[in-house]
C-alpha cells in the first residue's frame, strides 16, 4: 500500500499516481492533496495525526517549497512504515510518532526531468522503488543502492505547551486550523479538566465536551480529536471568531 | 467494497480510511468528502441519488453536527447494501431508495477516543466490522453482538412537490444546489412536459432540454439528471441568477 | 485500470464510479474532478500532460458543455491506451501524445436516462464496456458493435509558440493556470537558455531554475514541469502578479 499526500490540489497528484502505477500495482490511497500550501510545519502536524491510523505502508508526501534547490530527498523507516518526501521536516513528526527508533536515509535524486515537479520526477518513482524493495525484503533499505544512511534529517518540532504551575495558565500556539475552521492548539486537553470556562487570549468561553453543548454560532473550548484544546464555534468558524491562524500565540488561562 | 462520504473536506477522511484499512483489505471508494457541511437533509438527498448507482456495498457516511451528543449510531440493511452513519436522518432516504424493506439497527458506540471525531473513532471501525460480517454471512447483522434492532430511525423526508390541479402551478422547495450552481427543486420533471417556458418565483424562463439550447449566461428550466425540474444557467450559476438556496421555497407555474 | 477525470467537483463523480463498478471490478484511479469547468482546451492540455505518466489504461474524461446536444461520443485507441469522452476536442491532444497513430470511433449513445448527465448515463457505462472488451481482446474496438470508425474527431490544437528570428522575441499564449497560480505558456522552455532575465508583456522578470532562487513573493520566469516557460511567483500567485489567464496572449522577449 502506498499513501499519497501533497499540497498540489489538482491535477498534479494524478501524475504522481501514474508514475507510481508504471512501477507497481500495489494499492494507492489518497491521504490529502490539499495539505496547507507550502506550510511544512502544519502539514507535518496533519501527517503525524493521520498516518498512525494506517496499517504498515509506504507514505509519500510532498510539500516542498524548496523544490529544485539543494534540499535532500528523505526516506525514513519507522517500524513497518516507510516515509518518502523532501528533507525539510515534513516527515519527521509522523515518523517519530510511528516508531521509537527511526532509520533515516538520503536518496540519490537522479537526474530529474524538471526542477519544479519533483513529486512526479523524484518522489513518486522513489516511493514505488522503496515500496517494492521493502515488500520483497523488509530489511532492504539498509543496503539499498540509492540510499545513504544519515544521522538526522532537517528537524521539525511540534512541542506541547506546558502549564504554568504558578499562574495556572498556559502559553501555547496554534498547530493548525482544520477545514471546519476549528483552531487546534498545542495545549494538552487535560488543561480543561474540571473547568466550566476558560479565557482564550483574554476572551471568556465555555468549556464543553461536544459542539452541540453550545448554541449554533457560539464559541467553545473543547478537547479535540488530537487530544489538544481546540477553540471552535458550533457550526461556525473558530478561526474567525477567535482571530487565530496557524503559528499564532494562544494564551489559555482560568477565568 | 466500502464507500466513504463525509462533509470533512481534508485531511480527516484519510483517518477514516486508515482505520478501515487496519481492519479489512476490501476496496475503498470515495463518494465525496465535500457533502454540504453540517447539512443533513441536503447530504441525504445526494446519497439517495448516488448510492443506487453502486453494486452491493457497505456505505459509510458522516455528516454529524450532533457528534458526541446522545444521537444514535445507525446501521441499515437495505437489500444487499449496508449503510453506516449517525442516526440523524442522513442514511434514511438512500436506504429507502435502495430497498422496499429496510432493517434498522442501533450499534453500540463503544468508548470512543474523542467526542468530536466519531468518523474515525466510531463509524469507520464499525463500517469495517459490519462489512466483513456481511461478507462472511449476509444474514450476520440480525444477530450481531454490537447491534440492536430498532423499529425506526430518526426520519428524513424528501417529498416531491405536487401539481395544483386548479392553478396548474406547483409550490416546492430547493433540494440542493450542485457544484455548478444548478438549483435542484423537488418539482417532478414531467411538470415541464409540453411547455416552452415557465415562471420560477415570477420570473419567466425558457424550458429547454439541454444547456446548449440557450445562450451562454442565460437561464433555463430543465429536467435535470435526478428527474426534477432544475433552475440553471448555461455555463453560469443558477443559484445566483435565481437567488435560490437549499430549503428555499420555489413556485413554478405556467407563463 | 480505468482513470476518471471531469469538471464535476462533488458528488457527481461518485455516480460515474458506481456505474463503472456495476460493470467491472477493475482498478479505478481518480485523475481529477476539478478540471477547469467547461474549459475544453485547458482540460485537454492537462490530460495531454498527465495521461502519459500512466501505464496502459482506459481513460474516461468528461468536460462537456455540449451535453445533450448533437455532439458525438468519442472513443480513441492510442497504442495500449483507450480514451472515452465527448467528441469536442477534449481527448485529442492526449491521444496524439500517447501514440503516433490513433484510431477514432464514434459510439452509439444509446438512450440516456438524462440529457444533462451523460457522464453517468453514457460515458461511464461505455468506458466500462470498452475497458472489458479491450482487456479480453486488444483488437476488440475495431469490430465492436457499438463503435463506428471515423476519420477524424473534432479537433483541438495546442500549438507551441515560435521564436521570431529577427526580434528574438516570441508571441504565445497561456495554456493553463495551475492551482498554485503558475501561468503555463506555450513558449518552449529553451527560449530561456542562457538568459538572466526576460520581459513578459513588457515587465522585466528574472529567469531562474527554481522558485527558491528568488525571494518569497517575487516573480520569475522558469522552465516548468511541462517544458514550457512559466510565469510564476515564489510562494505566490503568478496569474495575479502577471495579470494573465488561460487563452491570454503573452509576449516574451529579451531585456
Amino acid at each position: 500500500m502506498i499513501t499519497l499526500a501533497s499540497d498540489f490540489g489538482s491535477p498534479y497528484p494524478a501524475a504522481m499516481k501514474g508514475v507510481v502505477l508504471q512501477q507497481t500495482d500495489t494499492r494507492l490511497v489518497d491521504v490529502s492533496h490539499d495539505l496547507p500550501r507550502g506550510a511544512v510545519r502544519e502539514s507535518a502536524f496533519w501527517r503525524r495525526e493521520v498516518l498512525p491510523t494506517f496499517p504498515p505502508a509506504t507514505h509519500l508526501a510532498v510539500v516542498d517549497p524548496g523544490v529544485g534547490t539543494g534540499r535532500g530527498v528523505l526516506v525514513a523507516q519507522a517500524g513497518e512504515h516507510t516515509l518518502v518526501g523532501p528533507d525539510n521536516g515534513l516527515l519527521v513528526p509522523a515518523a517519530r510518532r510511528l516508531a521509537d527508533e527511526v532509520d533515516w536515509f538520503h536518496a540519490d535524486a537522479g537526474d530529474p526531468a524538471s526542477s519544479t515537479f519533483h513529486g512526479r520526477d523524484v518522489f513518486a518513482p522513489l516511493a514505488a522503488t522503496v515500496h517494492d524493495a521493502v515488500a520483497a525484503d523488509e530489511a532492504a533499505l539498509a543496503g539499498h543502492e540509492r540510499l545513504t544512511r544519515i544521522d538526522a534529517p532537517v528537524d521539525c518540532q511540534l512541542p506541547e505547551a506546558t502549564i504554568d504551575d504558578d499562574s495556572g495558565g498556559t502559553r501555547g500556539w496554534v498547530l493548525a486550523v482544520d477545514d471546519f475552521g476549528n483552531v487546534v492548539t498545542n495545549v494538552p486537553g487535560n488543561f480543561l479538566d474540571g473547568k466550566d470556562a476558560v479565557r482564550v487570549n483574554g476572551e471568556r468561553v465555555p468549556v464543553a465536551e461536544t459542539f452541540g453543548a453550545v448554541d449554533p454560532g457560539s464559541p467553545l473550548a473543547v478537547v479535540g480529536s488530537h487530544g489538544y484544546v481546540e477553540c471552535d464555534v458550533n457550526g461556525g468558524h473558530g478561526d474567525e471568531w477567535f482571530g487565530l491562524s496557524p503559528g499564532n500565540d494562544v494564551h489559555i488561562e482560568d477565568v
